[in-house]
């Protein structure tokens, strides 16, 4: 059956996810831990690919070393009995209240360099269960009054921060590139690179660029009313999109990790669309929180929920993009042209200077005439979101 | 008196904001037409320095030539007259309808072609009149619905036309820098390169992205809850802070172009304490609407208010710094450390891993127990800007 | 076919929305003016059931009488022709100047006698046409700064305002109820009586409260973020949904006026389960605007895909409903159970508080453990959104 | 000096803002709890006036009897020490598990019941303690799948509730009134009685609806993108502003719970305007938040920050009112019109159709022409509040 998740999916899921014992900012937890193990195997079952992790999702944030060294076993023990490979991992740099101020760019230098051994030390644990992305989410790096932090001197921190770290994955010999993780606010009350493009502009002016990219996520880029599907494109176009979180928010509010799809459903289509047919090969990531009002069964069936939704969304866009009608549309609507080229080849300046047609004897009245059919376009892709086919 | 401007101050304005008609989605005109030249006269009384236009707001679209001159001529003169300087210059690209889908970016290829043209037209009046920045707002490239635009082949065209233009400019030999106005929405649906972020990102794709900065709009960025100063902070701390637009805006919805001041204050506050300590030196550009419900008397109330505003916040951002107990209150919040360097000099990657200080023998819960003092700090600023010493 | 509208599917149409000529804050008309006669003919051919209008969209404002009479009657005699209905009828008092403050609410007295006046000669005509509802909405009721207003004095004037009408519906023997349409922002910086829930509390306070309901609009909670669906199913509660407006929205920007579906897709799937089987039996109103980039060919065609959505989604709301496995879901997540009082019947307060089962032995950590099975409740609605039975 | 708070300021706190150990939904404790007896010193020496709590606050959930009358009898003795007041209290019925769902609104029939009495034992103490505010906010009143309930039934049973709670404060004798707490979102996807409007409007409904008003807070309001000085006018206008929650926001996102001022500071200004001017006597209450950097030095800096800044405030809205540039500016703007009724004494509505002062001979292009004057008085205010008299 069609929305049966299989490996060849790729649909990997953070332990934190299914973890999530639901506390939030009013409220106590209403699910007991969940064992990692317990976890795997369940994702297993379930038809996931791979698992992903916080060092402190899986050893809890000082561990004795042989705590850490017994728990890591255990956890290769059960990866190696489903199958399931570990993607990506990322570091817990937000939880422990020493990040109250941020972490690569918190006011206090030890701090910094507290939380750079940190990352360099799951780093390790990252390459040794091959995982190929190493995820940085600097929730924590941010502020409530602009007056607490030197924008510029915090973007040099953060700066020699990643550099620092991507000097250490090409010293150590990883196969591991760096995936930033922008998000505009929450839990700092303005977050610095709030937004894919912030990201991006930054990830540019770094030692390694080539070796830094982005993990973007559905419900980061909406908090901001941004339109996600955009975001996607541009780190696509420049080559960054190394990762990706998804998941479904209801626009600017609090961080919601609602199910895939349960969000802005026009948008998840879209994106499934733009994911499938625009050349990204990476892991289909969710970052999701299982709703605080369910027990385990209800964990289990919104992590399910994920990869179905994922599912049926990849079979109505290529059932739209197989269409006929929609391929008739696209042209109507002159799509197409948007890939030739504005100059002709060889075309220069002087040449488009000289051409008449462009300018002078162009009637831009006749031009403004003609529609461009987005609305009957725009229904179709309704309809076939509908499964309307 | 301290809230009279003078030229030093470098406040320049749109000509299309006092000559806005206050036509908005709802309603009609509410105004009569403003000339050029009233307008030049009335700034230089009000104490601006300087004066920026589209090409369709000195010559409506379509004029002959020679009401072309003639315009420009009149312009000329009484910039002469008042020593009213154009510190920059930029195109309509988005009211007459033959840019319905879109100027650089419309699928249709004659319209890009044409769009060029009128861009590099006003150049040239932009070069004659001596300006130095030519800005460049992309309001109608964007969409309505995801399915309309191949958001890749859409950057592959803006690149193209922003290459383009940036090769006329250096031909031509013009003393002009290009810098790119984001904005969310409005009037599209999604428009590409929202925020300052991704406009700074793509800006690094360009063939010469040396001579491409930005122009970011106060209220464009609070549209998406983004902090405005951050966002300002990053662009100046990439050298692309090119010039700016001030106005006010009170949160994600429609676009208002308030008077500076009149929106997100505490925001204006640290904005103009970063323009006048970090070293921007360009023009202090107003993109404001008077509101709908003035008269000209009250046009030019607003425009002035818009200064006097800038002026009063200067006061206040010079005495916040100025203050010993802000100095005491920076110190204790540890600011000044974040200037510092996470490493030390000379310092490698091997050496940090080396130091037990930093991770083996770090106390993190020592270290969470120290307070920020932000809460004092945000305070003494909240005073500073009550004009309580 | 299941998505060809019929008359007993009751759409309804503004004529402001095919005759919107594309006018927006920063762009000219895109399109023609379009004829009331022939936007009704093509409304009957589509299967609309109704039509209805501002006073300005038949008679310009400022008509002569002769001119008006005429209209009018071209009109009349197009919906005889065409066995259209006139369910609504509604004011224009934002797009002339004069109305710039506002109308009913006003600073200014003799504009608040002359919008009274023009509402009443509306009605005449809206009576005479045998419309059910007159709507009101208060676009330019507001302010841009909070000086500029005592919102209890304008308070005062609404009330005045609407309870005078009310008397003139009444005095007259109109069969006319009047619906208030709230709205957050857009054209005044802030509007009064900014979502339903004010609209409401409103009414209350009103002489003929009776008489007085809502028209709300899709868009315009959804611009304040709030849950639509949750604001109609209030005002069903309180008896006070008169009306509706459908269309769409990508939540807190400006106002969008996307045809119905293009916009919240999850939240207009459930607005159409509540009013399909939340009693409502009043007219499906469409308020959208045709995209700025469509000629007049994609005008009709997004009149067409309001009616096709709203019905595709009827469908999967009458499947979801019919759903055995939804009925199990339901009942798993005690759904029903709210239904039921807190308070057994005849129980007093004093028997609640000598309930021992209801505190001393309630056991809340076991009654804490039971999940709600919301996340499967939601993927059931989520695919059969997606027409996946 | 002027902001040195004093009893007659009517400052009061929630125990739970001091008292807040900073958790948050990424991040442990950064704080160890606070002594209740402490948190009453402290704010005695700080000038504060009241303090208020929820159960939960003075004595854990499920404390034992005997527990629970000592930490009362500990607290009745650091009030009766301090003269410290206590103007209201509340029940916690959204952080212990059973509250996922809702508490007078979940599916679960028990617990609801279970509600009703932990809110009366606490009305009790409240009496006892001499309360003359109850407050209720409904934060797990909620859902995040419009499947999940029917907001209908909510409503009834949301109604059942409160009539309940109004009938036992009424058959005990108490001198408490009831005051509803709306918020959009957070815990919740969605809140019900999400604004000040839909609570004013769920009250009319009740039974009992005299002896039940409002504690809008203003960051809650500004979530939703609303103007909460507009709400609070409606409020006070329905006579329904029994109660109000200082503190700062910075627009729709997460709830912020800043130190009143430091978010929206134009609309704290002419709040603490039209508290101070607008008949308002209840308690001026800060219900916010220590940024979770702070230590309890910070805390206490926080707390003693609410109250200079109200204090500030209101000192520039005297200074504001009793300006006579600003009483010419109102005049000018004919603010003071908007008082006078628009039908003149005994005026009819017929008498009002008889007058073609009223529309036939009245030109509103004249009308039209006339401005407002707005941007002068707004800047007016600006200035106030920056201290430039």
């Amino acid at each position: 059956m069609a929305v049966q998740p299989v490996a060849g999916d790729k649909f990997s899921f953070g332990l934190w996810t299914v973890g999530w014992r639901a506390i939030d900012p009013f409220g106590e937890a209403t699910r007991p831990p969940l064992d990692a193990v317990e976890a795997v195997n369940r994702f297993a079952e379930l038809g996931a690919w791979g698992v992903t992790f916080h060092d402190d999702d899986l050893m809890p944030f000082g561990s004795e070393d042989s705590e850490r060294q017994r728990r890591i076993q255990r956890f290769r023990a059960a990866l190696d009995a489903t199958g399931l490979v570990v993607p990506m991992a990322t570091t817990n740099l937000f939880a422990h209240p020493v990040f109250k101020d941020g972490a690569l760019t918190s006011n206090d230098r030890e701090i910094r360099r507290f939380a750079l051994r940190k990352v360099m030390r799951n780093m390790d644990l990252a390459a040794e269960l091959g995982a190929t992305t190493y995820v940085l989410w600097g929730g924590r790096e941010g502020s409530e009054t602009d007056a607490a932090k030197d924008v510029r001197a915090a973007l040099d921190r953060y700066r020699e921060g990643i550099d620092t770290l991507a000097r250490y994955v090409i010293e150590q010999g990883y196969q591991l590139r760096l995936a930033l993780e922008p998000k505009p606010n929450e839990p700092r009350g303005d977050i610095f690179l709030p937004t894919v493009g912030h990201a991006l502009a930054f990830i540019s002016t770094l030692e390694h660029h080539e070796l830094v990219g982005l993990n973007p996520e559905v419900g980061h880029e909406q908090m901001a009313g941004l339109n996600f599907v955009h975001g996607i494109g541009q780190a696509l176009w420049q080559g960054k999109l190394f990762h990706i979180d998804l998941n479904g928010q209801r626009g600017p509010r609090y961080d919601q990790d609602l199910i895939f799809g349960h969000g802005d459903v026009l948008s998840a289509f879209f994106l499934v669309d733009l994911l499938e047919h625009g050349g990204y090969e990476g892991p289909r990531h969710f970052d999701f929180k299982p709703p605080r009002t369910e027990d385990i069964d209800g964990v289990w069936a919104s992590a399910a929920a994920n990869m179905r939704s994922y599912l049926l969304l990849r079979e109505r866009a290529r059932a739209f993009r197989a269409d006929p009608r929609v391929r008739e549309a696209l042209e109507a609507s002159r799509v197409p042209q948007l890939s030739v080229p504005t100059l002709a080849e060889g075309e220069t300046v002087a040449d488009l200077r000289a051409d008449r047609a462009a300018f002078e004897d162009f009637d831009p009245d006749a031009a403004a005439r003609r529609g461009y059919g987005y609305a009957a376009l725009s229904q179709l892709a309704f309809e076939h979101l509908l499964g309307e086919a």
